[in-house]
């Protein structure tokens, strides 16, 4: 029965989606090129991100099929708002049926792993439902590397994705974010979407208290990449602009 | 000023510390593996792993240096307890001293991603507040991979450390998480030492609700590894001894 089944692979990509892309081999393993390289059918967030990452894969270890021969396809985008409760629910199992069928199946984020801070968690939900064995493959997350370059506590930390857009309602998650880290000791990191980065760093400027260590990752594994942590007081004596292309993960600790 | 000032590399490890070791190309970027080679300082957790780390880059990579000759320092380890007070601040500056006098650093854990539930947090803030630049080095942590994995929530979650060994303050700690994850939706994830992965496994099927999701990954990114994740009801029905050499990461959504 078990040997019928193929697995669900979970696929690092690199962390430089939108920007000049680096040689492959400055971001994964080998052994996960090889790995990915093999693979005839995938489930993606985006197709087209999907095929340029093969491309570059193709660079390094000559693909098992010919790129147009792969089968790939998206994950369904999780309706917004009203539309939740209306929405059917996807069809998990059939974005499993390769893996149903005996064979190898590769879920493939646009940044970093997949099923970590985007859509991808609720197929890995399904393989383990349908008895399909789940193999993370070993790759960077942006999160987590912002989290080692914080230099905030590593031993305890929270992941809280975005912030709300709208001002008051910003300045009060981030106070509410502020008191639980000071309460459990834990680092708080979030992220935004890059244009709205410099609007995210003023808020918190904003709103934190001087003595709070705010820490900002930019664009990681990019030549462009910087890392600045130090207090809020310092980070108001020498503010600084973000740039609005490059993703950044923000992180606190009260 | 800055252009005198070497960085801070954060150095990730492998994940495979304690078992038969997989050759290193599977599990670090042959950029990272050249970065590590080329590096004539480091600050280390255990300067025997770390030279049985360069001993598998240098299959792949020639070292600048021989290995006698790199020199390679271990981070001041935490003091327990009372002596937490009385002990005389770690010597940080020293340690980047390196770095202040314009070489590139290394920064290398036992396993995974250097400052992430390990002690080097410490050694980045420092070096952020020496004006040293932090450069992490992309490369798994077991923490995230685990959460991939799960199925779990990966939108939002929280890493917190060990639980307490004691079983009463234990259960106590475990329906606390548990509580926290229901009210905030968030994935709680947490670690143990191996031998004790069996008595944590216990504890958490004897504690939790039975709808409440629980994943264990063990021994990640080894041939031996495996997820399985599911209900508390459905593990209660199918136990399942957990190895006791290899390292787990166990997470939970109420």
């Amino acid at each position: 029965m078990k040997a019928a089944t193929g697995r669900l692979l979970l696929v690092p990509n690199a962390l430089d989606h939108g920007a000049e892309p680096l040689p492959i081999t400055e971001l994964l393993p080998h052994g996960v090129l090889q790995q990915a390289a093999a693979l005839a059918h995938w489930v993606v967030e985006d197709a087209r991100s999907a095929r340029a990452l093969l491309k570059r894969v193709q660079a390094v270890v000559p693909l098992a099929l010919p790129l147009q021969a792969i089968d790939i396809r998206e994950l369904p985008r999780p309706p917004k708002g009203g539309a939740a409760a209306r929405a059917p629910a996807p069809d998990w199992r059939g974005l499993l049926a390769p893996a149903l069928a005996g064979r190898d199946l590769g879920l493939l984020s646009e940044a970093g792993l997949p099923g970590v801070a985007d859509p991808g968690a609720a197929l890995v939900a399904a393989a383990h439902a349908a008895g399909v064995p789940v193999l993370p493959l070993p790759g960077a997350s942006a999160i987590v590397l912002a989290l080692a370059a914080s230099g905030l506590d590593g031993q305890s930390f929270a992941f809280v994705g975005y912030l709300p857009q709208e001002p008051a309602a910003r300045a009060a998650r981030i106070r509410e974010l502020q008191t639980a880290s000071r309460r459990l000791g834990q680092t708080q990191l979030m992220i935004e979407t890059p244009y709205r980065n410099a609007a995210l760093l003023r808020a918190l400027l904003d709103t934190l208290d001087a003595g709070t260590r705010l820490s900002v990752s930019c664009g990681l594994t990019l030549p462009a990449g910087f890392t600045r942590s130090a207090t809020v007081a310092a980070w108001r004596v020498a503010p600084q602009t973000l740039p609005d292309r490059l993703p950044a993960v923000f992180a606190l600790l009260a």
